[in-house]
């Protein structure tokens, strides 16, 4: 009697151990509730387009643009096609002359011709004491939507193998010279 | 005796829980078996390419070109270099008229110049009741296959820090002016 | 007090296989050493810009350009906006004549004014008895660092689900017709 308690003990021991071990190794798969970010970090950047005349300042140019566009100037049908290659400022604070702390590189155009909408491939690059290394973004950017969602895909350096999330919202806009944005980023992967 | 027995019980439930464990914590490292994808999802996106005459129908447009190209007419030489921009409506079906349910955004260029092979990069935008959020691709897409393989690098909203792989195929083409993908996309990771 | 040492023994087991379990369950969150890679591969690749006289030997060529520039010659400015689409060789070793194992496929555009720097973004596409499938690669590239580490953003194939770092280092620097970039790639989610 007392040894078949005592195997009943160990079987629900294993049981509940095989079903804690289960759901960990389940860990990758759906589950219902957002995890916490590892990692949260808040930058600025700041674009300044060159439009023919601004060349000393700007800091990204029109290289790509539909049959009905040039290079110079935003085209119409809300710049659809229009592709922008940049080398950005990026700041602590939403100040265009605060000390930049690292750049965002990359890319977007312009990709809806009933309202603006973009698409963003760009990296941050981080070379001071503070950080060291890269994260790498991609995604549309729906950008008169006051806050959207584009994917970290990769980081390298300090943000080797990061994956997440950043927000991105308009913190100004001035006419079709100066943008600047304010990315929110969570990370959920980090090593 | 009895004793020993029971020891060696104990350690072999302990070998065996370990084991289990063990294995778990190896889920990331390589292993033999494809995973079964923890979401599968099945749309179609419909590219009505500008040709300088269908400016109310068209929903991509040649933004770039090689020298020898330009942006109303694909070039020669299988369309290398020309780069394409697009906001193509996403239905459930292959039909070009069903409801949209969703934008797929982003750019192809054409890259090879002995067949045709393409390499994409784009989001998947949806605001419907049943999906919000969007699903982030890009790969190679050697175009003349039956089937080809590209990357999910990304996802938010519904599909929050999705990976996985989605499968090309081309379901329609039409001269130079109109092609339709189907895309089979499975997911490995989900939140 | 036999039973009760048992009991002791029986609790000690289970915490040392749930303290186990449960640090498995921590592996996707930070944690302070870089891990192995699970995979470790070495390849070359081999690009020569069409430059209005090579059209037989080109890989790649310009296909956009911001107002300053044109698409046969790489702009001043440290070439900013020059965008280029290529399908370059791959080999194994360092010689553009050893036959190709694959082919590199994307694009790169150069991005800053001040100095030689470009983002990239593209494919590893094989189909050989050794390797079938692709990598999928995006980041920054600040070329004139010896070495600079980029993402691996996803794979298929024989790299299905692939991510990882791909440290670039430039081999050989021919004028602005030929280079040869050395790609080392360790991945670090392996399925």
């Amino acid at each position: 009697m007392e040894k078949a308690m005592k195997e009943n003990r160990l079987s629900s021991i294993l049981f509940i151990v095989l079903f804690l071990c289960g759901s960990t190794s389940m860990a990758h798969k759906p589950f219902r509730h957002r995890p916490q970010p590892c990692n949260h970090l808040v930058f600025y950047f700041h674009d300044v387009i060159y439009n023919g005349k601004n060349a000393g300042n700007a800091t990204s140019a029109i290289v790509a643009a539909p049959s009905w566009g040039n290079h110079t100037i935003l085209s119409r049908l809300n710049h659809f096609g229009d592709m922008v290659v940049f080398d950005d400022p990026i700041t602590l604070d939403n100040n265009l002359h605060s000390p930049p702390v690292g750049r965002a590189q990359g890319m977007y155009f312009y990709d809806k011709k009933e309202i603006f909408t973009a698409w963003v491939a760009f990296s941050f690059v981080f070379n001071s004491t503070k950080h060291k290394g890269t994260i790498n973004f991609a995604g549309a950017d729906p950008l008169m939507n006051k806050t959207r969602d584009i994917s970290v895909i990769g980081g390298t350096g300090d943000f080797f193998m990061a994956r997440g999330i950043a927000t991105l919202s308009t913190d100004a806009f001035e006419g079709e010279v100066y943008f600047r944005l304010r990315v929110d980023i969570n990370l959920y992967e980090c090593y």
